[in-house]
């Protein structure tokens, strides 16, 4: 008797549809999680339309990132036992009632939240940490800036570099988006459609650290508005990956311009992410210092509208589905 | 009675003359050097056209490296003694007979140099060391790549990189430089004129590190031969700063695009350089394992000639000029 599981899965024409398939089994150090809720990321909009296949040996579906309980484990994971509630970064495969994920891409569900809340920390906590606390290795008293503010990514990141003392910039879209960023933690929201951000960077003494996804003319942007030492880091290139750009300051300056994507990286790396996410920022979830920010949850059936939502931009903070 | 001694200076024509100045005398930190060579580096030609001037507080004098013996000792000056043989970096002022240093950015000539030779080796090796050492962290066992190989740079580089444990890989404009490049210890010279760089680099597994000061179209080919992981530095942008380039490769294979300059730092940022090179390589150089290559060694009343030397690009490792 094989065990089966609902998952999402997308159809030859793009469509979504509701299926039901055998549940994953748990090899090597893999844990089986009872998925009750997966966070929806801008990934897997791409991957809807085959720009973001998972890597292989990854389940083919969707889902980034999942919150559950254990249902089993692999032979050789260690750490976790069935009935642990667990957030779970994923190569693929979270938009499904069960999930397999990697011993190493586990963090304990913080006391005190929801599943839900549980599902919408996991991608942009190990991303913020990765990028901007390992790779740009910000430092208290530095000023850091993240684009799209009230992005899942933003929320995270405004939170972290706040709590880490930093003085915190950002950019949003909307008014609303400004106040909301501003809630979060941010000592400036600059709303990037009536503001120039470099003037208003440069202003406030220029910026150390910047966490982009928008690329194209932002690189620009960011290069002139960073101190001596800056670090740029993106995750991606919303506005476009190919640019004109004068690398006179990146020298003059010394500059660091990097990047990275977490989904490629070996189980390996991920625990090492994991591990120092868990040090640094973890326990501040539940001591309430750092809060999970869900905009809307949706049921599986309702997955079109998240996409739809996610699609928007309107949101401010997490899409979450629960199962 | 004020002591003078004998500079060149650049005239409101940009011609060069030889005239008696006032020796400048060491104050704080510094040491007075009474300079038996310096060594020439093309920002002494840019230097010359008003497109590089000596920061503030430093000599308007080009020379950017001298050595010599120590003259006097400034109040605040630690290790040096007068008769102290050293080879100095300067922020300016090393075209004359007499020269001030901080004391922080002085070594020992090595036993059996000439200062001949030891004009030859302290820009480079420091540049190469705070560069590819220090900032871009090349490991033993990486492969790396520096255009120019047969550049006072590359000469440096190539060597400092082949006692580190690296394969070396280099370009060099002409069959005889890259033979001599091979002969400082490239593995592999590649005549850029003839042969494809990113091809060959690709060919041994591609490349971990690059030393670049090309910058124009080798910003994309540089990134498109680097390893996951992999650094790029940037030590001048002789093809041009401003690219039209693709980032996405940074951002997938995790790369870090970076670049510096020596002589704007601080004194005590080059006494950190200066200290990392002495711990790690400048012992090597009294063992023979790395080697001064002075090209050339002109008298003062040459250095048209030198100057016309560097511009033309002919010389194998460095040219120096005795006073």
């Amino acid at each position: 008797m094989t065990l089966t599981m609902r998952a999402i899965e997308v159809q030859d024409d793009q469509s979504l549809k509701i299926v039901e398939l055998a549940r994953p089994e748990p090899k090597g150090a893999e844990v089986l999680i009872k998925v009750e809720a997966f966070g929806i990321n801008r990934g897997d909009l791409l991957q809807r339309v085959g720009m973001y296949p998972s890597p292989k040996g990854a389940s083919p579906l969707m889902g980034l990132e999942a919150c559950g309980v254990v249902e089993a484990v692999g032979p050789a994971a260690d750490r976790w036992k069935v009935g642990d509630k667990v957030c779970a970064l994923l190569p693929g495969g979270g938009y499904a009632s069960y999930a397999v994920a990697d011993a190493g891409s586990c963090l304990p569900l913080p006391d005190g939240l929801s599943f839900e809340q549980g599902a919408s920390l996991t991608e942009t906590m190990m991303t913020v940490w990765t990028n901007v606390f390992d790779v740009c290795d910000l430092q208290p008293g530095e000023t850091f800036l993240v684009h799209g503010g009230t992005s899942g990514i933003g929320v995270s990141a405004i939170q972290m570099a706040r709590q880490h003392g930093c003085k915190v910039l950002t950019t949003a879209g909307t008014p609303e988006k400004c106040v909301a960023a501003e809630t979060f933690g941010a000592h400036r929201a600059i709303n990037y459609k009536s503001e120039d951000f470099v003037a208003i960077a440069k202003e406030v003494g220029g910026v150390d650290v910047i966490l982009d996804m928008v690329g194209g003319d932002y690189v620009s942007k960011n290069i002139d508005c960073l101190n001596r030492k800056g670090r740029m880091v993106n995750i991606a290139y919303m506005s476009g990956s190919k640019v004109e750009v004068n690398l006179m300051p990146v020298m003059l300056k010394r500059l660091t311009i990097t990047g990275s994507t977490l989904r490629a990286r070996t189980p390996e790396e991920k625990r090492q992410v994991r591990d120092g996410l868990e040090g640094e920022f973890w326990h501040m979830v539940s001591a309430d210092k750092i809060n999970p920010v869900v905009y809307k949850v949706f049921e599986m059936e309702e997955i079109e509208q998240a996409h739809a939502l996610m699609k928007s931009s309107e949101h401010i903070g997490k899409i979450v589905v629960k199962t």
